[in-house]
């Protein structure tokens, strides 16, 4: 939470950090900002100090909205003209950290076109050597951590976007087995022509536009062959078919910039395949007995080396059976969700000790299964949060059929 | 164009260009992959050489499909285990560089994460001395240059946006002047109650995803007060009342990361005031004869100087008649667009006398007046192609009317 902010820096022996960037699509910015929409603005806040929004006069209106204590570019004024922006903007800077008495190491964050920064930066240090800048790796990131447990409006934001994405889930749902098929197992269009991949996600696309989300890092609704690899969003010119298992990972957050909710369930049209049906059945048990066991505090990797045992015990490979498997269970069990579509705690077998599920952090439990030759692929996901009191609640609720009878017999 | 980029490394003296991050939303990626999903990637050219793309053997398949040279992770293994991720893809990009006997200056980009880019490069230089890596300043950016000059392709999805566009815009004409309007010159909605700025802002929002476009960086729809802060994207909270300034700037682009068009309407609805008619027309008058002068690889940055001086003698503060304007004309007279939604050419008064309107641009025009105090902005903007023959084309028509006629009467 935004209160642990100071201890974190105090772990890292930071006297300060920095938050440079874009307002929209750069979560430490909407973390301390609250959104808005100041796009010229730099954050710095020094340890035990208030967190301090320097922004362009033009954007003065939006800046107030944040709530912070403001500061315009103006009242750091630069001495001499001419020269690059990496110059000038490094000489504002000098400015700013040098009236907070800014020296030590300083923590630099935010989602933005490296290269500019990064001149900046590298100017900047010629210019105050007492400053030593600290990039930190993802894993250590001090906003990862301050994030990674919410507070009650964080929830129910998240709670929120959950909503719409199990109504968009079962609209797709719905319009689905809704459609007529062809004697070859294509779905059609309402005008006859084979449904496509493409255009289910066109619907998927507007009706979460509709409800205030937006698939901002995409989404993936993936048939047969591209529903066996993880990373595959689906070929839009695929047909749909009875038959075959369609992943359907949906992870939609608030428009300009917020929080995400992560969901996924597999269906098959009609009917599925014995083997496709036994690959489901399996997934299904897997998740079902990780979410019983799931206990405040416990290590979140333990889960995965849990879900690996069990779908080992079935014959399948597992990232403990090899380093990168490509196919059988080839990923990690879950992650936090938040501003980040993927943050702590991370539940990968390298996952650091300090991953645990704490009181207030939320997750997906996203156990699969993945035969890319056989064209199939299985997931199923949940997102839950830890509450105050450690018992474990689901975020939004939807079933878990396979089979999705067609409504046209 | 990208046939530019080795002379634009020779110019520099880079040996090799780096780019990190995501597949979307990261222009200097999407403009060598050609778009796709490939999310944990690497590209590094070499001067005179080809693109390379160095990926996670998960993402093989998408990799090939960016038609690059691809090359496996696992085909640069990393001596010793432990360590934080920094150490382990510094060691990896060593590796990678020293395969293809990369040395001396290597420029670096990317739309990233800024904390651990910046971390495992810090750790990069340690072991790898004999590469300079270089952070160019926004201005002088190499994928800006490339960039500025568009193919035939490039333009024709550039024009592709622009229709669409143009089609939303139409569709929030016809709405806003079908409403009914209340006594006090509030608009209604069906349902009797007012109807808000966050009402037609969802519509657009809607009409958008439904042809494939995503505002992607947001888009302003602002009345009265709103409409005379440029930066302002409109209080979602406002009712949309007859006579006021509404300044509609549009600037969607591909889903997932692709082209941008840039366009902007300012109307008045049922009538206007005196004031703002005089306003508007003062707009008209710059935009038209600055579009009547424009010549082919004459200097941008002329044709602002051209448009303060034509404001001055209406009396209005100009960029060149003080430092940062409030009210008057208060920005610059246009900007280039690709698959940044500002990139060269720039027109500012202190851009460099390189930013040139040569063959292959794609250039806005957008005169404007804000008068915040007094409730009202004015902008009009049109996206323009500089040709290979020379002339200058609107990429998308749309009628100029200011005041709209309400429908019911």
């Amino acid at each position: 939470m935004k209160s642990d902010l100071d201890a974190l820096m105090q772990e890292r022996n930071f006297d300060a950090i920095l938050v440079f960037g874009a307002a929209e699509n750069n979560p430490p910015m909407t973390y301390l900002t609250g959104g808005g929409h100041v796009s010229g603005a730099a954050l710095v806040k020094k340890r035990g100090g208030k967190t301090i929004l320097v922004c362009n006069p033009m954007e003065r209106e939006e800046a107030a909205q944040s709530g912070l204590e403001v500061h315009l570019y103006d009242e750091y004024p630069i001495d001499g003209q001419g020269g690059d922006s990496a110059r000038t903007l490094a000489l504002r800077l000098r400015a700013i950290l040098s009236s907070l008495q800014v020296s030590g190491r300083v923590g630099v964050y935010g989602h933005v076109d490296f290269g500019p920064l990064f001149a900046m930066l590298s100017h900047f240090q010629t210019l105050m050597p007492e400053v030593q800048l600290v990039g930190e790796p993802r894993e250590n990131g001090l906003f990862l951590y301050a994030m990674e447990t919410k507070d009650e409006s964080e929830v129910a934001r998240i709670r929120r976007m959950g909503q719409i994405t199990t109504q968009v889930v079962d609209l797709t749902r719905d319009y689905l087995t809704s459609c007529a098929v062809r004697a070859d197992e294509v779905l059609l269009k309402e005008d006859g022509t084979p449904l496509t991949i493409g255009d289910v996600k066109s619907k998927i696309r507007l009706w979460l536009a509709e409800r205030g989300a937006e698939p901002r890092e995409g989404f993936i609704f993936a048939i047969g062959h591209d529903a066996g690899v993880p990373h595959s969003t689906g070929n839009s010119m695929d047909y749909l078919r009875l038959g075959q298992t369609i992943v359907f990972d949906i992870y939609p957050a608030e428009v300009g910039g917020g929080y995400f909710y992560d969901f996924t369930r597999t269906w098959s049209l009609g009917y599925a395949t014995p083997e496709a049906e036994q690959l489901y059945h399996q997934v299904w048990n897997v998740y079902r007995e990780i979410v019983e066991r799931l206990q405040v505090n416990a290590s979140f990797k333990y889960y995965q080396a849990l879900a690996c045992e069990l779908f080992e015990k079935e014959g399948h490979k597992t990232p403990r059976t090899e380093k990168t498997p490509l196919e059988g269970y080839v990923h990690s069990l879950g992650h936090g969700v938040g501003l980040n579509i993927h943050e702590r705690p991370m539940s990968g077998l390298t996952a650091s000790e300090d991953n645990l599920l704490k009181p207030g952090v939320v997750i997906t439990i996203e156990p699969g299964l993945y035969y890319p030759e056989k064209g199939m692929g299985i997931r199923i996901e949940d997102t839950y949060w830890v509450r105050p009191d450690g018992q474990f609640e689901r975020l939004a609720e939807y079933p878990y059929d396979f089979v999705l009878p067609m409504k046209g017999g």
